[in-house]
């Protein structure tokens, strides 16, 4: 682990490009406090204590770059569990690249994406899952994947992993040890026992790889189409949906998102309306909503909203439109311009009720344009998921990582490849190779057993600073 | 002053917007540090030392939002003078705006842009002009621009305003005196010193004015515009020049800039390329330089580099051009594809001296497509501001900020006023009435005397969380 057992001294800006009231540089490693220490004359930061602050003059090769506040972490408490050194200074990039240079020149080399959180790591302050977890929190745009990501970095399912980890374990080191003694035929392992471990195993991975398709949802946002004859009012409902959430971010001063059209969060679930040939400009170019690009984000879509006017739009039509969408897809039959029907002619409730099942579908009648019942679809929209009550269901731990789900099916296959094994009353040496399997596949999750390939490819992923 | 008295407690985040590894909120107010307390159970923040740093989980409403460090000032010792608390938590708009949330739920009121460096002023941690370079040096690009905020954040000419105004206060003091016995016919003020004094705020002033030309220069950018026939290399040479540049603000890993096209900074200097027609795309449209837009641009712009194709251009056409330039502007005359000449034909030096002066104006030969020369004209863009000798002179004070110059001014016409009215003999109390203008315009630039709408106009234009 070559390129992770670095430890000389790193530093890079922590906080966003542009232009700010402060910027962060974090410095890591056995020298940063005695290389902050020749850039700070008014204090020898060698000799303060650890998590103080001092403010003073930041001075490269006799000339002063800023007025800054230095915060000094020593070995191992702090975010690295090595000395580290976070310098505040004006939130400008002319300065904040200034001191990277006055840094680098003093032998300190620029971080990699990442390498913080994995020296962090490396340094036994968090497993594997939970250095993940750093990233996806930072990235979390919705309550959901706020409180998932938080859960994770703060040991969520890594307890329980290594829990089980450490009973196969035990079973293992019995197992081996049967080995050594093979001609004498014992059995120090009781089989019965690990037949029981091995239920609980696959029980509890099973519950965690089956959060994976909420976890996934929380964290990528749900997909959603909406799909609909030209002149449904399509684009009008998605500026509508869009619109409406917009001036609730911008509530608070300051705060202004990054722009990211088409995503809104409703009720802490982020969900993403994937762009149809239809929504949003070319809608005379599509003539029903079985044309191949259109069917093509349907099958990626986990919800369609399919609209249509339900002025105009005749039971035939309808039936042969919701026809084309694929079996056991979500559908949320949706009609438009209810606002222009004759009060007498409503077949589908606009009050009270708000939606119904029709046919096993979801129905429900609104206007994108006066904005009726758009609340109703929008709660319509999170009902449908049917995720809701199991996120209301409390503690849960949910799985969110490719990573993890891709090593719970490990575990769960080869826990299924030992039962068969000991069905069959296979001999103890095939038995101890099929745990070591699972064994690993436990490892990899906390990262006890590791590689370089692995946390290349983890933190890699991270943001510079991080 | 209502508008500045106020010391309820605010609250800001201060980082830039976007993804990053660290964001900061600064909370300023006498209660800043009771409310962080409501929100950081781990430890009672009302009990600990100033400037110390604090690691814990950050719960609002039972929900745990991020773990968190928390920087504790305690008043006066800290940048606005009040109780403050700094949260630096993971660097995600999320959080940053849960945590903006919950303290605005705790009676927080989120910060007017410049409301911490206002408050910092209003309790004398800085004047008024200390405040002002606090926005220019986030601002700065460019080394000089850096040092120039910097110096006058640190006090700059201040301390020599301050000064002058004190000893012109005592006078003032004293003809006031003579006012309370102006039957009497006393003279407690000499004149002739006060004439002395008169002629040391002049001349002091006089050369603080002066500097803004190259204060506006440092602060705005040295405005440069390429001018040329169609085909003489504009656009190549703005490329090379912009493309160079680029290269080298990348070196350092992660500080890539925003790119803001058309600015290079040049020994420290920054030089703002203005687009004219003929620069970018149609230069077919522009027969020659004498096109209107055009000379409307070479009007603002500091330097015209005109740019001709050597090997193509006549005397005749040369004179012709350069004719039409306004006289008294900074001409550097630029033969370019200077590569494709043979090279007997050479009229202008390329190594070695590099370049040269045509009657009275910089001449200089090069190419922009191989990028000969380039070096050369870039110092000439340099030489030929003749300010490079005045930075380098040392710590002379220079001014960039408009209000200041304006004030300099004011105080210049009141010192003229009040040696002419000493020559013809003026009573007492006009003197002294020139006297208080004299005294107010000192007293604007730091902010001795000042008033809402000056505050109003000055902190307006900061970020947020400065």
């Amino acid at each position: 682990m070559q390129f992770a057992l670095r430890n000389d001294t790193i530093a890079a800006i922590a906080t966003p490009q542009g232009m700010g009231a402060l910027g962060i540089i974090r410095i890591s490693g056995s020298d940063a406090i005695d290389t902050a220490n020749l850039l700070f004359p008014k204090k020898d930061l060698k000799l303060i204590k650890s998590h103080s602050l001092h403010f003073g003059p930041l001075i490269f090769d006799n000339e002063l770059i800023d007025e800054v506040l230095i915060s000094v972490f020593k070995a191992p408490h702090s975010f690295t569990g090595e000395n580290a050194v976070e310098i505040t200074c004006h939130g400008s990039s002319f300065i904040l690249q200034r001191i990277m240079e006055a840094l680098i020149h003093l032998g300190v080399r620029p971080a990699q994406p990442g390498e913080y959180t994995m020296r962090a790591f490396m340094n036994g302050k968090m497993d594997l899952s939970q250095a993940e977890a750093v990233a996806d929190l930072i990235a979390a745009e919705s309550s959901a994947a706020h409180k998932t990501a938080l859960d994770q970095m703060r040991g969520g399912f890594s307890v329980q992993i290594k829990e089980l980890r450490r009973q196969l374990l035990d079973f293992a080191s019995l197992i081996e040890l049967e080995l050594d003694f093979s001609e004498e035929d014992v059995e120090f392992a009781d089989r019965k026992s690990l037949l029981q471990l091995l239920d609980i195993i696959f029980s509890e991975v099973k519950k965690l790889a089956d959060s994976f398709r909420l976890g996934n949802v929380i964290k990528s946002g749900v997909k959603v189409v909406i799909a609909g004859r030209p002149n449904a009012g399509k684009s009008t409902l998605l500026n509508a949906l869009l619109n409406e959430e917009r001036a609730i971010v911008s509530e608070i001063p300051g705060t202004t998102r990054d722009t990211i059209e088409d995503v809104i969060v409703i009720d802490g679930i982020k969900f993403r309306f994937i762009d149809t040939a239809g929504i949003r400009e070319s809608a005379e170019t599509i003539e029903r909503i079985g044309i191949s690009r259109t069917l093509e984000k349907i099958r990626e879509a986990d919800i369609i909203i399919y609209l249509y006017d339900i002025n105009t739009t005749s039971k035939e039509i309808l039936e042969e439109d919701l026809a084309t969408i694929p079996i056991g897809k979500k559908i949320i039959v949706t009609a438009n311009k209810a606002d222009q029907l004759p009060i007498t002619n409503y077949q589908l409730p606009i009050a009270g009720s708000q939606w119904s099942m029709v046919n096993g579908q979801w129905s429900i009648s609104i206007s994108a344009k006066t904005g009726t019942n758009l609340e109703s679809l929008k709660q319509l929209l999170i009902e449908s998921l049917d995720i809701q009550k199991e996120l209301r269901s409390g503690n849960e731990t949910v799985i969110t990582n490719v990573r993890h789900y891709n090593s719970l099916i490990n575990i769960l296959n080869a826990v299924e490849r030992i039962r068969e094994a000991m069905i069959i009353q296979i001999t103890g040496d095939f038995l101890a190779a099929d745990i070591r399997v699972a064994l690993e596949a436990l490892s990899e999750i906390t990262g006890e057993v590791t590689n370089d390939e692995i946390l290349g490819n983890i933190f890699g992923k991270f943001c510079i600073g991080k």
